[in-house]
């Protein structure tokens, strides 16, 4: 295994064992001690990576940000609802993105200032929400910026209450529903029957040619899968909702 | 002052001093040491209504309920809005709420089980978007359970952006513009334009009416404002919302 590899390796361990640490003692509870433990790795390893509790917690706060992949699509809004079920869907598979939100969501003595990890889905979301008025795919009178705020805050509380009911496993389906609300008072009304927010569905697709790509001849374990810090927006693994997309009838705004 | 309000306004100060020390050192780092002192009364009164920091976090759990101001409007998703609306207020003016809401949305070592006062929201959302399905308000096909779960997630997740980005104070114009963006996607088109969405406005006109209750003769510190547990849903804070709404043109499903 190549020496980069291998950090980016210890790196994600480490990441992973606070993450389990956090949810079970939460984080004025847990301590390097305990996480070490964990992870099996030497107190060497680990402050090579972070000097303290409080840069693990920094680090699961800024791997939110990894998991905003940016879709391609052509219709704008389209594309938020593509990152929001990539993003769901993540929640549903990976501990260190869950720990992060809870660090972000929860008021404890980690002291990072909290707008950070909102302000950079508020970023992505919006810029692809200008795009959406440039392209005439919005109503007149909706503003893109507060529409950005809405999904957002709305996501954030939907995500929790999944979480406490149904530990996130019907994430899917309750975002699908958002969108499925919130469309006809967003979006022109040409284009709505066009949109796809049968997020469930195109999860599943999702995950089968991931399932695919790592059982292809010359995948190895240390290749695939990749961290998600390594992969770069936009490709990877949102490639399968990027293809499956393009499968659909062709959209455009009227 | 007769007994039972001397013993309601005790019961009251307990559960500020509460709510401001949970709010400064988390609900782990408090103590009922540390609650007894910034409430100044005696281990033996904090005693006679809670045994422990446990049963008072469960009762600011529980006022979250209190909170929940079933409103009598005709018009059930009007009555939806104003709840949303009256209860968003009381995030901004209620301590005691807010920290009901928090210790619902962290996870700490209070390990009450986190669905009921979601629950409780639910079920008075869910009881108005049955009436307002009933009486040919909602869409065809639109699910009043779906959009309720919708409306709770949503919510729970607006007002915890609000608090992050601006302490609370914009939360009336964020409830506002969730309710702008969902309404064309659950109610009959001809209702939307008679649905009163200006929160801003109407608690405006609710807190001017409650401070002239209060300057009114008669009015004595003993009688109001009354706490919010001791007033029967429907009842008290809700009139002015009713009143401002009684003076708008009738609306009518069509």
């Amino acid at each position: 295994m190549a020496q980069q590899q291998r950090a980016i390796r210890t790196r994600r361990m480490i990441l992973e064992a606070a993450a389990a640490t956090f949810d079970e003692l939460g984080y004025d509870g847990a301590s390097t001690t305990e996480i070490l433990s964990r992870s099996g790795l030497t107190r060497g390893a680990l402050y090579h990576h972070f000097p303290s509790k409080e840069a693990i917690a920094a680090a699961l706060v800024a791997a939110q940000d990894e998991a905003l992949v940016i879709p391609t699509h052509t219709v704008k809004l389209q594309g938020v609802i593509d990152l929001t079920a990539e993003y769901a869907f993540r929640l549903q598979t990976d501990s260190v993105l869950r720990a992060g939100v809870r660090l972000t969501v929860e008021q404890t003595s980690f002291s990072q200032p909290k707008i950070a990890p909102y302000q950079g889905a508020a970023n992505v979301i919006g810029s692809l929400l200008r795009g959406a008025q440039e392209r005439g795919e919005l109503l007149p009178g909706v503003r893109p910026q507060e529409v950005t705020e809405f999904i957002v805050g709305a996501f954030t509380g939907i995500q929790l209450l999944s979480q406490v009911y149904d530990n996130r496993r019907d994430l899917l389906h309750r975002v699908s529903a958002m969108w499925r609300f919130l469309l006809p008072g967003i979006a022109v009304p040409g284009l709505v029957p066009h949109l796809d927010t049968d997020i469930e569905r195109r999860c599943a697709v999702n995950a089968r040619a991931r399932q695919d790509a790592e059982a292809a001849p010359g995948a190895t374990p240390e290749a695939t899968p990749e961290p998600a810090a390594a992969r770069p927006a936009g490709t990877g693994a949102s490639e399968p909702v990027a293809a499956a997309s393009r499968r659909r009838e062709p959209v455009k705004a009227d």
